[in-house]
């Protein structure tokens, strides 16, 4: 018995149930082989899912997960998915925490971060998806030659990220400070276009997991 | 007897004598001591000298010791500083090569490069003051804790650096990519003002050795 009448939100939500996880008992160690692809990227804040959908056609032979905690714009994002799903992608509606329990160690080949919430003050710096801490997660979670993309319009985050990300068990491998400049294959995000119409510079990095 | 009538830079570099340095052999392992400073910096491809006066102000328990190559920029630099020399400035009329003739291990606290050539084309890489044999250099001449404090305009530079120096040696231990979007204490370059005032952002970085 149904309780209420259901929103648009949630029936997209179950309309799009074989593509979210929520259960990670199973899949955990399993991604690659269940999706049958070779390659995961994981984008963490994907909001309204522009980039997730543009990646999973780009790299159609790789699995594509998007990971998004605020309800709305998850289901704008698998909203968009029904009208032209792929196979390869996958959706978890939930916060960026205990990555652990959703990834096996070294399960992960890319984790994305685009245009994250910047958190300016410094008594919010833990909250930041570039702190030692959750650098400590993904580091867990990514293969051997793992490596993080980050991308964003925010000049302090990206100053902050460059040395957190740096110092913490990261190298860089590439840093963009005007990455629109010059055609790229890599997506816009929601964000990214908003940001570049406005003639602003779009910042982006890659770090690789250092070799101890 | 003079062969030729001496022209304007030759003269100001006469004048100038007691602060250019041309000869290394005695003063190489005993910079502080002969300028009775407890700390070294070194600023390579100083131009017109405009960094060079003010840093000399401002850190003016300090040596600061320019570097140029050219020879009408150096003696325009020069000749600003006969109209207010400090006890604590130096010059090296010369380039930026066997910086280990120069300095004994471990005797320079900073070396500074602003708006230093970029060099885009790949072929021209080794030029670059942020090459790794570059790097190699001042990592020889530099204190334990000792830091490569740059700045730029240059996108294709800054990038570059990122990464070349990131990986060589020496850890990021500071970024910004809009230096200039807040007051700082660290004074303006030539160059600097010129990108400034047309609205471009000014790149800045700084690194310290990597304890091995
Ligand atoms: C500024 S938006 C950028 C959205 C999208 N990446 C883009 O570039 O257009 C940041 C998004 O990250 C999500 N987010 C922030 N922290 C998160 C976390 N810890 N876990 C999951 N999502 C997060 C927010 O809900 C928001 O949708
Ligand atoms: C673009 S200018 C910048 C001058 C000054 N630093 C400024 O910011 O206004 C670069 C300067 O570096 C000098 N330079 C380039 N390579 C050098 C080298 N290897 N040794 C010494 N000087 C060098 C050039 O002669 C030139 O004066």
């Amino acid at each position: 018995m149904r309780l209420r009448k259901k929103d648009w939100s949630s029936q997209v939500f179950e309309d799009a149930s074989d593509y979210t996880v929520e259960n990670f008992e199973t899949i955990k160690g399993n991604w690659k082989k269940e999706i049958g692809n070779s390659m995961l990227h994981l984008e963490i804040g994907a909001g309204k899912g522009d980039y997730w959908h543009q990646l999973s056609e780009l790299f159609d032979d790789r699995c594509i997960v998007a990971m998004e905690r605020d309800y709305t714009a998850s289901s704008i994002a698998l909203k968009k998915l029904l009208e032209n799903p792929r196979s390869n992608q996958r959706f978890i509606y939930g916060d960026a925490e205990k990555l652990s329990e959703m990834f096996a160690p070294g399960e992960v080949d890319v984790v994305h971060l685009n245009f994250s919430d910047p958190w300016p003050k410094s008594r919010h710096e833990k909250r930041r998806l570039t702190y030692k801490d959750k650098l400590d997660e993904y580091f867990e979670i990514l293969t051997e030659d793992g490596e993080i993309w980050m991308k964003t319009d925010n000049v302090g985050l990206f100053n902050y990220s460059l040395v957190s990300v740096g110092s913490h068990k990261f190298e860089l491998v590439e840093a963009d400070v005007d990455f629109r400049s010059h055609e790229h294959e890599d997506p816009f995000t929601e964000y990214e276009r908003k940001f570049h119409e406005k003639g602003q510079p779009i910042f982006r990095a890659i770090w690789r997991k250092k070799k101890c």
